[in-house]
Parts: structure tokens; C-alpha cells; sequence
């Protein structure tokens, strides 16, 4: 990893957030509640999304033009708000900045390592972050004792963006998806996509109480307020009033993003500017 | 359009045929079947797949690197075996272009006009395809007393991606999809994704045996082998073998394509090959 400049870095510079397109907008709504004074330039890969079904090669290019775009607003940190982003390309960008970093997979491994009690976790996400095998490395590296099962949940992504967060064929979809993990007793589940906590109530149900379920989102914001805290980047005072607290960016349909981003975040996100990604 | 400079073109050079990932496979199955001593260049933009989601202006600006690409190898025409990008981009690129292009859109709106006794057609399509309303555009000039209902269905794209072709949950939201069209008493059906051929017994089952199907792809390939006999440029003799008849290009994952890829054409494809599309 290339050194970390921090005389270059403001307090008062934005965070740049960055997804395959909504999903990581769970992660700025926890960013929001809980490190509230911070400004946020979010980006959203809505031309190129999904990228759950893409190659570690592909992935990587998207990203690296990603961060170039978010470095233009001399944002002070890069939260990889995407777990398959995280998952393929966070090693490779964080060798070519010098901006502090932070992806999704760490954040959820650590917690979920913590929390277990009979030493069996499983994992959902997409194809791609199954794939690439992160989430179980991170956790057996933490904790030697645990065993970490995997299911890639394709048409869960899909089902969300059509709207059916509570409907028959999303419950017979994850019933599919999870029986394997309810037969194997895991007693911790990692919602390793961004999209996935917009279905917690269904997961919730399917797998029971007696299952603890891990939203990396929520435990990033965390590691991400604790990060800024020990580099002293926190912004001490809420931004000036009309300075544009948080911004969003896409590379297609702002509109339609809009729309969506305002079902997840109940902020009132009045416009989405629309950019061509490829140019970066 | 830019006129169409016929004495560049040869007979033996191959078709390019092109689609956002493994759809047009569909209408490459048809080009195989009814002409076969064609040869074709394929390419699946399988790095930025799905379009039927996307925008007008980023799906042209794709089509159009795609078209660069293509016309590397002296192709001497350009099937748009994608509805969105029929819908979207082929006018645009046939301004630019000096080889005759042909989309999937006219031909299937051109029979389903002709079959029509009712005179009510359905268009199931990705939502791309049926806000560009071009499939009533086309419907309508050609016979006035035709009225033609449009279905967008987002989640049959995924659904037949993830195997789900003869399955409850396809069922259930077929039914869900098609109800209105069902109600409103069609008696043709446009087929207006390529992928939707693959889940055409479904269809067939849900809409029952009074409505006709129509499937572009098929209507494609006729299309294409009159369009190229008018121009002279079908090609007299099969190629001669070994001489790599059949070529498929991708923007990612080529070897999840090729496993797809031969779940459609019992052709036996053994490679495909992954480029960079955005440098063209």
C-alpha cells in the first residue's frame, strides 16, 4: 500500500462513496446517522452495474476509474461501499493511493467472527464476492475455530430493484437460497451484499431469531468513524447550511436513481448528476 | 443513413452480429439454421450486460464502440441482435455506417402487423425497450387499426440467466407479467428480448394456444437472408473447414459465456475470446 499523506488531507474535505449503483447507499445511510457532521460525494455505477456477476479484471478496471473521478473532489477517504468492489479490487487500489481506504468484506468479517458462539457462519452475496473467496479468508484468518459456508444469491439483487422486498416470490427465493445454510446450523448470517439489508425482515423471518445477522454496512460506518477519529479527519462541526452537504453522481439514469435512492434513504435526495465514467 | 457502398463488401466476409451479453445467441441459432454458409463474428458485451435497464444515450454509446469493433474484421453487415439496442441506437448508427445493419425490432413488428386477426398485440420487452416505444411506432405505421399493449418484465432477464427456465417461481411471475395482456384479450405476442425464446414454453402454457408468439429472432434471420440475396452479397459455398466459421468475442467472464453460450446453440462452441471494449 502506498503511503498515506495525511498533511495532504482536510477534516473538512467529503467522503467519496462508491457502489455498482444503489446498494451502497445502506452505506451512507449509516455514514449519515452515524458520523453525521461528515459530507459525502457518493458515486453509483448505474451505466455498468451489476458488477456481482463480473470478473476480478473487470471489476478492477471499473473501480480504479471510480476512485480517479472521487479523487477530482479531494475527498480525504474512499469508502468501497460495494462487497464485490471490495472483495476483487480494494487490495489493488489501495497500492496505488494515498488516501486512506476502506471496503465492506473487513468490517462484516471482523463482527461476524466476534459474534459467533457455535463457530459456523454463513455467508450471502453475490456471485462475484462468493467467488472470490474474501469473506472466508478474512474470518479463518481471525479466528481458527470457525467455518465459513457460502451461497451466491443471484436473483436477490434483481428481486430488490423490481421492489419485491416483501412478496411470495422473494420469500420462495430465499427459502431456495437458504435451506442449505439452515440445515449446516449456522448461528451467523452476513448480508454480503449492499442490497441485501433492504430485505432484512424476509432473511429475519426464513432464518429465525436464533440467527444473528451481520449488516456490513452498519459496521463499516463504524470502523470508518473510528479510522477518521485516529487519523484526526473527523469534521468537528456540521458543514455551513446550502454548502451541498451530500452529492450524488452516476454514470446513467439519474433520474430512476433518484427515485430508488429516496425509497432507501430518507433524506430527500433532490437530484443526481450524471457522468461518463469511462472518461476517468 | 450514409448509402450503403456496396462494392466493398464480399460475398465470404463474415456477419457481425452483436448483443449486450448471451441473448443474441438466440438470433445467431436462427442466422446458423437458415443460412449456414455464413460465417459470423459474435460479440456479447458481457462487462457492461444488462441494457434493458440502461439509458438511451449509454446504450447507443456502447452499440456504437461494439459497431468499431465489429467492422475490424470487414464484416460486410451488422445484425443488432439486441431489442434495446434496436430500439435505441440503430439509427443513429445506420447514420454513421456504410454496411447495411439490420435490428431485431422492424422484423418482428413486420409479422406480428401481418398476423395479427384481432388486431391487439402484446410486446413483452426489458423496460428500455418498451419506453422506447418503438415496437407501437413501427406496429402503428404499418397497419392503423392495430392497437398494441406493452409489458415491461425485468425480472425474466434474470430469471433465465439463473437456469429458472421451467420453474414455479417463472411461473408465478409470468402470470403476474402477462395477466393484463391475458385480460385485455391479445392475440399476438411479441417475444421482444432475445433471451425470452428460452422461456417460450412458459409463455406458450400462460397465454394459451389462442395467442400467436412471435419470436424476432426467427423473423431476424429471414429478414437477413433476403436483405443480403437483394444485395448479392450471400455467400455461394460454405467456408471451408478449419476456417474458424464461428467466432465469439466478450467484454468479460468468457468462459461463463461459452458454458451459457452452449445451453442455446447445440453447435458446440469451444471458445470465446475477451477484449477490451472501451478502446474501441
Amino acid at each position: 500500500m502506498t503511503e498515506i499523506n495525511r498533511a495532504l488531507l482536510r477534516k473538512d474535505a467529503p467522503i467519496g462513496v462508491f457502489d455498482s449503483g444503489v446498494g451502497g447507499l445502506t452505506v451512507v445511510r449509516e455514514i449519515m446517522r452515524q458520523i453525521p457532521n461528515e459530507k459525502i460525494i457518493y458515486f453509483g455505477d448505474t451505466a455498468r452495474v451489476p458488477y456481482g456477476s463480473k470478473s476480478q479484471d473487470t471489476v478492477t478496471r471499473f473501480s480504479g476509474q471510480i476512485v480517479r473521478f472521487l479523487r477530482t473532489f479531494q475527498v480525504k477517504t474512499i469508502v468501497v461501499a460495494c462487497n464485490t468492489a471490495s472483495a476483487y479490487a480494494l487490495d489493488a487500489l489501495e497500492k496505488d493511493t494515498d488516501i486512506p481506504m476502506i471496503g465492506v468484506v473487513k468490517p462484516g468479517a471482523n463482527v461476524a467472527a466476534d459474534v459467533t458462539r457455535n463457530g459456523r457462519i454463513g455467508v450471502i452475496a453475490t456471485e462475484a464476492t462468493i467467488g472470490s473467496r474474501m469473506y472466508p479468508k478474512y474470518i479463518e484468518e481471525l479466528n481458527k475455530n470457525v467455518t465459513v459456508y457460502c451461497k451466491a444469491c443471484p436473483l436477490f439483487v434483481p428481486l430488490i430493484e423490481e421492489g419485491l422486498w416483501e412478496d411470495p416470490v422473494t420469500d420462495e427465493i430465499s427459502r431456495r437460497y437458504l435451506t442449505e445454510l439452515i440445515d449446516i446450523d449456522i448461528d451467523t448470517l452476513i448480508l454480503g451484499c449492499t442490497h441485501y439489508p433492504l430485505i432484512r425482515s424476509t432473511l429475519r423471518r426464513i432464518m429465525g431469531d436464533g440467527v444473528t445477522l451481520v449488516n456490513p454496512a452498519y459496521e463499516t460506518a463504524i470502523e470508518l468513524r473510528e479510522m477518521l477519529a485516529g487519523l484526526e479527519l473527523l469534521n468537528d462541526e456540521p458543514p455551513a447550511l446550502g454548502s451541498n452537504r451530500y452529492q450524488f453522481y452516476v454514470s446513467d439514469k439519474a433520474e430512476k436513481f433518484v427515485r430508488f435512492a429516496n425509497s432507501i434513504i430518507k433524506y430527500g435526495i433532490l437530484s443526481a448528476k450524471s457522468i461518463n465514467i469511462e472518461e476517468y
